[in-house]
Order: structure tokens, then sequence, then C-alpha cells
């Protein structure tokens, strides 16, 4: 193998691929990038054998070929040279050795046979469809806050990503919850995912996903089956398994008849919360909600350490309500409005509490309210 | 005590106060602020019984009083209330709670006692002096990455600051080692401080001092005795015991007979080392130095991982050397120098090496050789 990269371009894809690498690995292999070198592409592979991504370059292939070298140290001597650098990759068959050129800096890597590289089995996908980025970012960036991180809950440590019904019609739906509060974030169905099965995208595979999602005009080739999703830029292909599991009946979770409704500066409340909350050094905090005629007392009470109240003008026209939060959940969940107001419908001190985005039923969010 | 501050006035002096107090404390009252108001002044004191601030801010002080609460709680309080607030503090005698009022925001800290603060005793000082905070700046920022860490060897703990002979005189000198590197920094000796005796400043004082040096233009008031030392503007004053040991005789430690001088850019070094030093994982990587006439190779070798070589052009008349050295010393090293060049004076591969900014005398670096 013989070739010729743009430091660019070769960090780009050096990028993505190492940060799939898990960073203890008791298998050598899976410490390593596959490159492979053919007409005038380059192509970089790494996995954890749960997530493939596979990033392409466009090079001068003098000499095709493949071999695997560690990528964690690839990634790092790439960073560190130069802006505006070529960069040449040379491997002697013989040699067990990648040589990295730059200038005046020469580096030789120990590979490792591209043979036992594991490759991803290749899967059938029962859906393909395509989806402008923004709509993606959206769905995962408004409910990966909710992902449960109990192992034991394993098919809740991800996004439930599935078409489902709604007013309008149907929607491609992202839902995830840790028992305590959940996200329900709806888009427009995109053409060809109609038949889509509904599928657990691990946390990892959301976390990895999000690096495909920044570019707005950006469009994403999505592909579904029954044990694997695979999202897919021109440049990036990220292949994941899907939680083995059932994802429970959310549905069941939002409640239906919360009509007693708060209107609330979302960043105001926001801040107001953080506050509070500061006097108690407690884990689980506890913020009470006093709702009185357009009227919001926030109060935290910590015996040991002290007391906190703050009043805000909300509006609210229903009679009195005492209801207690976590106040980490309360903070996550008003920090995803992105409009000014948000609106909380409530209906008793122990019943789940509903808080959306002004009138729009696209984002909801569901909080289980704590004794106070 | 019942006074009204300005939010960014409080949380100027309050931050400065709970950084010095630790995070993790046995009693209760090293973990609390010291509030004293009179006179149109609130002070706050914090200390951690090594090391005493005070801070001083204007206020509107309507009841004269003092109390303590905790630093911590206070300065998050203060930091998330919007800027430009008005803040009042009140303590009605007996309630054992200070209230922190803010617009619609309402706070009670538990209190401790004002009378179990400890405050340190104060101190015959043997020398009085004024020095620019730039000077100060440079004579510590260039040499406290050479403390060691080692507690066994705690008189190495510190920046031993003391008056010392060099070419041109009395010099006001800072000094830190670890045994591996040392690094000599002096000064124009401040009027007053020839009586000085030499102390030990500890890390920690190191840091909490640097944050009174960021002015360009303030004079430090400094003053040393056997066993402290104090720095103070116009409204912080820091007091800090000094390490009660004896500072080696560094002096022996400083090559003279070295005179095989290599001339490098700094940042093209710094940048090679850096480089090269990637394909080692270990943590004491050794880089090696092989010069010739104008010319440096730096170049490790990781028989696990791989190895890497880079070509320097330098200024470099001598016979052939190769050594070894630690990339981790060699790059803090190098990162001290502000000119272009660094000049590196060797003597063989087994001598310590001295290193210095062009012909700058008042900064010079030692680096132990290792083997390679």
């Amino acid at each position: 193998m013989k070739v010729s990269i743009e430091r660019a371009a070769l960090l780009k894809a050096v990028s993505q691929a190492q940060s799939v690498v898990e960073r203890r690995n008791t298998i050598p292999i899976l410490a390593n990038v596959l490159i492979e070198a053919a007409d005038d592409t380059v192509t970089f592979r790494a996995t954890d054998l749960d997530i493939e991504v596979v990033d392409k370059a466009p090079a001068k292939v003098e000499r095709a070929g493949a071999t695997t070298v560690p990528a964690v140290t690839l990634h790092e001597i790439v960073r560190k040279l130069p802006d505006g650098a070529l960069v040449s990759l040379t491997e002697e068959g013989s040699s067990g050795r990648l040589t990295v050129e730059a200038g005046r800096s020469n580096f030789s890597l120990a590979t490792l046979p591209k043979e036992d590289f594991p490759v991803m089995a290749s899967s059938e996908y029962t859906a393909n469809f395509s989806a402008p980025a923004p709509v993606l970012r959206r769905l995962f960036d408004k409910s990966k806050f909710a992902i449960s991180t109990e192992e034991t809950r394993y098919y809740l440590n991800g996004v439930y990503m599935h078409v489902s019904d709604a007013d309008g019609g149907k929607v491609l739906r992202c839902v995830a919850t840790d028992g305590h509060r959940l996200a329900r974030i709806d888009a427009e169905l995109p053409e060809g995912a109609t038949e889509m099965p509904g599928v657990i995208v691990p946390r990892k595979t959301v976390g990895e996903l999000r690096k495909l999602l920044d570019d707005d005009d950006a469009q994403i080739a999505v592909s579904v089956s029954e044990t694997k999703v695979r999202f897919a830029t021109p440049a990036i292909t990220l292949t994941s398994k899907v939680i083995d599991g059932t994802f429970p009946d959310y549905t069941r979770v939002i409640p239906q008849g919360n009509n007693r409704k708060m209107e609330v500066d979302a960043a105001d409340f926001a801040r107001a919360v953080d506050r509070v909350a500061t006097v108690s050094s407690e884990r689980s905090r506890a913020v009470k909600l006093s709702l009185d005629e357009d009227r919001l007392i926030l109060s935290v009470n910590a015996p040991d350490s002290g007391a906190a109240e703050e009043e805000l003008a909300v509006a609210y026209g229903d009679e009195r309500l005492e209801i207690g939060f976590n106040a980490k959940y309360l903070l996550e969940i008003a920090s995803q409005v992105d409009r000014e107001n948000a609106v909380f419908l409530f209906n008793s001190a122990a019943d789940p509490t509903l808080m959306r985005e002004g009138n729009d039923q696209s984002a909801v969010y569901v909080v289980m309210p704590m004794r106070v």
C-alpha cells in the first residue's frame, strides 16, 4: 500500500473512526483501524463489534492495499502534524509496519493483519429512507437526555426510534425514558420509512451519530432492520446493532387528562430552579413548586444547610397546587425548550407532569413528581 | 449585620475566598467564609489553616456585624444571580441564619459562630517590599512547573524565593526542582527586599497568588518572615505559611562547564518533541536527540507500538552527540521559552543539560538526561 493524502482529509476520517474504538480493549485488533486503499480512495474502518464506522477520504493511491494500525496513535500523529501537510502512508508487505511520512516527520507503526479485522456482517434492511440532518438532530438531541444509565434495564439504554400515529397522521418518533422522566419527539415521516421496524438505538450510537448531523444541508441515508440501523453520508457510514429488547409501552406513561396549565418563560424558569437548588448538596435535590394565581414560588428546604425561595410570574389560572420535582430533571427538561415559553400541565402532586413547548405537540416531556 | 452589595463586587470577593477553602473538610468551620461588615466595607476571610485570604469589597453597611456561612454555597448562589443585581446580606443575631436576597430570590444559609473561625496569628515581617505584578508573575509562572509532587521531599513542594547574587549584582530569585529538572528565574531586586529571608512558597499558595497577578499595572506588597509570606493588593491579602524545611543547595546542580551549544526555534522544537512522543504510550517516554552539524534528529523507539523520527535544522557546530530525555520534561521546558530561540548547552549524554532563552541569563533551566 502506498498513498498520499491531505492532512485535513486524513484527520477528519481518522477522527470519526478512532472515536468508535474503545479505549480499553482486551482484543488488540479492536484498537486498530483498518485502512484500505484503492481507486483514489482510502477507507478507514473501525469497530467495537457493536458499532462500525467507515470513513472515505480522497487520496492519491500509488499502490493499492490494506492494513491495520492503532487508531488512537494514528489519530494523535495526524492531529499533531502541521496544517496543510501532505501525508504519505506506505506499507511494504513483509515489514509489519506502516510508515507515516509528512515533511521531515517519519513514523513507523506496528500493524496487525487485515485478515484479523472483524467486519460486521451485512444485513438485509427492511426500510431505507432519507432524512435531512437537522430533522434527525432534533429527534435525538431532544430525547437523549432521558436515556437510562441503569444496565439492568438494558432496553431503556437507548432511544426508541419508530413509526407512530399522531394527530396529523403517521410520524417518525424518538422516545427515551429512564422511568423518572420521558421525552417523546416527533418528525414528519420520511418517504419510505413506513415499513420501518421500531428499533432501540444504543446510547453510544446516538453519540457517534451526532457527529454526522452537524451539516444543516446534509441528507442522511437511513436503513433499518430488526437487528441493525445504518446512517450514512457520502463520506461516512455508521452501522450499529440495535438493543435486543422490547421498549416498554410508553404511551401509558404520558398523561392525557392533565389540565392545570402553567406557562412560564423557559430560560427564567431554568435559572430560578438552578439557583434555589444551590442550597442543597444532596444528589436528589427536591424543588417544591407552589402555584397560585399567576404566581409560582420555587423553594428548597435543606434543614442542615439552609433554604431558598424564588418567585416567578407565570400564567396559571387553576386552583392552588404544591408539587415537588428532582431539580436536575426539571433543569434538563426546561433546557430542551427552544422557544420562549414552556407549558406545564399538572394533574395532582402525585401524578406525572407533562411539559411541552408552547402548543407544539411534536415534542412532549413527562416528569415524575417527588414527595416534598 | 445588614449590608447591600453589588453582585459583581460580591462575586469577585467570594471567588477568591472560596478557592482557598478545601473541598473536603473534617472541621466544619473551615468550609465557611467569615463575613465582617463595618464602615462601608465587607470583608470576606477564608482559610485552610495554612493559607488565609482576606478580600474587601465596598458595600452599603446598614448594620455592622459578622458571621460565617459555607463558602462554596455562597459562591454558587452569587454566581447564579443575574448580572447587575443588588444583593443584601442580613443576619438577625439569634436566628443562626444569614439571609441572601436579590430581586425575587431569597436564600437562607446556616451560619456558624464567628468566634469559632480560626484567624491566622499575625507575624513580624522582616522584609517588606513592593513588586510589579508582571515581575512576580514571571518569577512564579516560569518556575512552578518544576515543583515536586513527592510528599516525602516536602521541602521541594514549593518555589524557593530568595535573594541571591548574580552577575549583575543581587537579584530576587525563584527556584523550583523535583530532582529531574530545575528552573531558576531572576528578577531585579526590589527596594527593601535585601534583608528578606529565603522562603519556600507552597504549591497551593503559588496557585492562589496567581489570581492576584493578572493586572499588569498592579503593584503587589510583599512581606516575608521566616515562617510566613504575604502578598497584598488594595483589595486582597493572601497570607501563607511557608514550608518549614531547607531548600537544597541547587547551585551545585546547575552545570557550569557545558559548552556544546545548540540553538533551535523553541516552538518548532516543542511541536517535534510532541509528535515523536506520540508513538510511545509509556509514561516516561524517552526521546533521543541525535546532534550532528546543524542538524538535530529527534527519535523515539517503542518496540511494541512503533517508531518515530523527525529532523530539525538547528545551529550546532560541535561534535556528534546522542542524548535522551523524558519527553514531558523537554516539552515543559521548551514551552517556557517566550522568545524565538531556545539555547541548549550539553556536556555529555550522562550530564545534566542546561537550557535558556537566547543569551538571557535571568531564566535558566536544567534537565537530567535519560539513558536511551
